[in-house]
């Protein structure tokens, strides 16, 4: 069986993120079945979807050549970051062309503070319920105390934390597997019903 | 008593935009004790906080200035759309320095469908209580079938609607004078604790 690819959006832009050094933990952990690779991205305006600008036209045919998607998440503002969003809505689109339906998908949200940033892990669910990406629902990965975790190098210096990554990441693999191969692209649930046809745009 | 003046944040960037056609329905709308103005952004990235953008130092102080806030956001896959999420990181940060803390607010959605955006306007809400701005809570607006409200010149034709956001916008500045003029800024809820200061350093 061919190894799946599985693109790592991380919700951060900074150098020094937490959550971008938790994806490059995942990418280290992974089970061999598992090729995972960093995404990233610019702000979606649906004026532009005639005419789109090169960096979205590239992010939504990568997205579209992957098996499935990891979302590192930190809490902005009891949510997910504005960059994280942007990158969801611009794969979005345009309408019925969906560079996100049917991938499988997981959730690890990152944080210093204790509650390992549930508020953004969960309005980020919402988001996928009508991607109509299937999300890994367990386990769960809230990770706090962020500032704690990292070695020198980036590696997670906390060994029940290395644990954990590694078992959510292969959790993961099983659950990208239960899906087939990523076939050439089809707009999925997004019936061209007048009725659905203008929910973005506004 | 002299007028209190509102930003309206408008989530879209779309010209032709419903939301945008509703934040100038409820400029025309607004009692005379309100003034509003539209204002508009650019992406978050933390690392820039020490050396910030000169359009995000413009609209942190501009915020500031305000008396309070009108958000007015369509819904983009179930939530806010990510050019009105920057918008609320890039005026939250840095530290301690939030623009919109203590602002009174409120929220309007607006969509095509029939929903009238609500996943957009309690997710929205759900930031607003973090950012420890007052939000009225009553009338609701989640306004639907934003396709068939305009006129051509971009009012709203329909007598309800027009009605309804006459009501919800004097409601609002009802609301705004529960609350004192604008002082100097001070931090508000915003403790400088080890705790919680690296809440958002994700």
């Amino acid at each position: 069986m061919e190894a799946k690819r599985i693109a790592v959006i991380v919700g951060s832009l900074r150098k020094e993120s937490f959550n971008r050094k938790i994806a490059n933990n995942l990418i280290k952990l992974a089970p061999q079945d598992l090729e995972l690779e960093i995404s990233q991205l610019e702000m979606y305006n649906q004026d532009l979807d005639e005419n789109p600008l090169q960096s979205w036209v590239e992010f939504r045919k990568a997205i579209k050549s992957f098996d499935g998607v990891i979302f590192v998440t930190p809490e902005y503002n009891r949510s997910i970051p504005g960059v994280l969003k942007n990158a969801i809505d611009v794969g979005s689109r345009p309408y019925g062309q969906s560079a996100w339906d049917k991938k499988p998908a997981a959730v690890i949200s990152v944080s210093p503070g204790a509650t390992g940033a549930f508020g953004a892990n969960h309005h980020l669910r919402q988001c996928l319920v009508f991607l109509n990406m299937p999300v890994m629902q367990q386990p769960e990965a809230y990770i706090g105390d962020a500032s704690k975790l990292f070695s020198e190098n980036g590696d997670i210096a906390k060994e029940s934390t290395r644990d954990f990554v590694k078992k959510f990441v292969t959790a993961f693999s099983e659950w990208v597997n239960h899906f087939g191969e990523t076939e050439e692209f089809e707009p999925g649930h997004m019936t061209k019903t007048e009725e659905k046809k203008p929910e973005l745009r506004m």
